[in-house]
């Protein structure tokens, strides 16, 4: 059998947590919370069970849901999303990720990837027949080079991948971004993919630059997010992709035949909890928290961290602890030092290697200290 | 933007559940029980998130539920499946079907289908630049005719899906049936994809032949079933896939950027509930039950009922009622007369009407009884 991904393997996310577990070393590899959600929304989905909510949703998802999520885009990014015809739950943001591609690229289709990327834009790409060109964000500050894009644009462009904010880097979208994105749309008739599972994961009083926010935008883009990260369930596996109505009927073409449709019960519960908004409106504060308690847990340490704008992660250049390249860093880190990570690298395809480790700082306080407690003998 | 499925718009089951909310028919559309599932598989699932199973589970499924089908699918078929290494949990039958497919089609491939055939297999070949070629089952025992389908092999057959116990018809694969494709797999290198979602609903005394009771078979096919069905629980989308090694590798390749992971709480409390072998095994006897119930009351109808083996839908000829082809008919039925039904023709490619429509009798006993009363009145 001849594959038809060659080059990949298991997910860097399964390599490491893996790698964690064989070891007992501390895990802020892959990015999942290690403390429990809300016990509301336990209750709401045991509800929504004993109320019958056990056979399969409408394929675009509960129209609840769909309802409350239309609802809160308008709230949060002034968009009105028409439930109906332009918002589609799936499972999680990768189905989402990998149906959107699959709508619109088509054998030999250029599609502009950002890098250091997350792991599965490529391969969706690949399986489609696409070609994925790459440009790198800045170093160190993980900004796009607007230049660089347009010197990259093809008659062959068929979409441009977005991801803010961004993982790895946590960097998120200025308004100047999205100036430039609108220019470069006038003259490059490209589709668009944002991916912005972080939305709610924003610090230092900035606000998240939704593409929804931008009309000119919003008309060519598959937004796409999720709630897994929003309310520590990442293992519900119920996100989302909101596009135009055009978009929106290639790409449930395609989710009706990838998934069908998505775990009924955490939808209906999620489609109640979104009654409130409090949750997911305090989440910058729950998570900068979390982020500045990292930070200065690690000021004694070898590691130099990269400012994070948004996201669950936190970068640090380890060259005053190691020679090592990325990937034996993270190896040896996991296991003689006992704190899993990811190495950047295996996020851009040339294995770029800046001496970086991304820290997953979705943890109890406990957890962060126990594992800054070893990273600061190193 | 040019659609890449044309030909395709919401599925029939979606099509059909709608026009039956509109109208405020009776669903015996949609493949789904109108009855709940077992109280104690939601308190497991219930447990199974008090717990905190809400985070990702490993791409390839959690080891206990990966375990339990291991044991199942020995007692049940004698096939040793490696839990790690061959077996791997997906969102529902669906996910797998299109990872399976994504697998290993490649552009110019050919693939045998079997018709009338469930509706998600072209458009996965299709997506993968595939060509599916059409070998008609025998009307109306829904029988394999295997000098057609040895005489569409070539060169470029790469794989072959079957499905067993048969949706829509209800017929079941034969100990001949084996005998015949262990002869074809002989002479061609094909692979197959083995759909048996409802194997565990065949009825009068008779039992599933899994393709996994005969090695020769299992070395070169992808065996996908799911607990939607068996444990009345569609809408939990927790299915699965076994096969060889180095097809699981490629499967999980493609399954880890498709959806990565699948609902945990519901894996956790599949996997424990699968430690009493009981639902499973008096599920013939419960859908037996109900087809020949479905059958009884439609005795005094002009439907003229197919011999059912298995799954749990009925198909009925109607010619005595109607001359409309079966698309009209099925409206006509549900706007009209109340019962929501499937025309058969859509799961042919070039629309075979053979004067049939599929019922489906996962329902209440009250539910088929009020279906018949507007049945026998037609
Ligand atoms: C789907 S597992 C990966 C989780 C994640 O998004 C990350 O760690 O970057
Ligand atoms: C995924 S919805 C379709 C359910 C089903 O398998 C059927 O009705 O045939």
């Amino acid at each position: 059998l001849q594959s038809k991904l060659p080059n990949i393997g298991a997910t860097i996310f399964t390599t490491m947590s893996q790698l964690a577990q064989e070891h007992g070393a501390i895990n802020l590899s892959q990015g999942f919370p290690d403390f429990g959600c809300a016990p509301e929304l336990l209750d709401l989905a045991n509800q929504a069970m004993q109320n019958g909510y056990n056979q399969y949703a409408p394929s675009s998802g509960l129209p609840l849901l769909r309802q409350q999520i239309s609802k809160k885009t308008e709230q949060l990014y002034g968009y009105t999303a028409n439930a109906d015809t332009q918002i589609t739950v799936t499972s999680g943001a990768t189905e989402a990720l990998f149906a959107a591609i699959s709508a619109v690229v088509r054998p030999g289709d250029e599609v502009i990837i950002l890098e250091p990327s997350y792991d599965s834009y490529v391969p969706a790409i690949d399986l489609n027949g696409g070609v994925p060109v790459f440009v790198p964000l800045t170093f160190p500050e993980f900004a796009i080079d607007w230049q660089k894009v347009k010197d990259k644009l093809s008659s062959k462009t068929r979409l441009l991948i977005l991801n803010s904010p961004h993982n790895p880097s946590g960097a998120i979208l200025t308004p100047s971004d999205l100036q430039f994105l609108k220019e470069l749309t006038q003259e490059h008739p490209f589709l668009i993919i944002s991916d912005e599972v972080y939305e709610h994961m924003v610090f230092d009083g900035k606000k998240h630059l939704s593409l929804l926010t931008e009309p000119e935008l919003a008309e060519r883009a598959f937004v796409i997010s999720s709630f897994g990260k929003t309310f520590h369930t990442t293992g519900w596996k119920v996100g989302y992709c909101i596009a135009p109505p055009a978009l929106t009927t290639e790409f449930r073409k395609i989710h009706q035949y990838l998934t069908f449709c998505t775990a009924t019960p955490f939808q209906q519960a999620i489609g109640q909890y979104l009654e409130n908004p409090e949750p997911y409106l305090t989440l910058p504060q729950f998570y900068q928290q979390k982020r500045d308690l990292f930070a200065e847990l690690l000021k004694p340490s070898k590691f130099e961290l990269i400012p994070c704008a948004g996201t669950y992660f936190q970068l640090a250049r380890y060259n005053q602890i190691s020679d090592l390249p990325e990937v034996e860093f993270a190896q040896w880190l996991t296991k003689e030092a006992g704190v899993a990570v990811i190495p950047v690298s295996v996020f851009y395809h040339d294995q770029t290697d800046h001496r970086l480790v991304r820290f997953c700082f979705a943890k109890k306080e406990e957890t962060l200290q126990a594992a800054a407690e070893r990273l600061c003998k190193l």
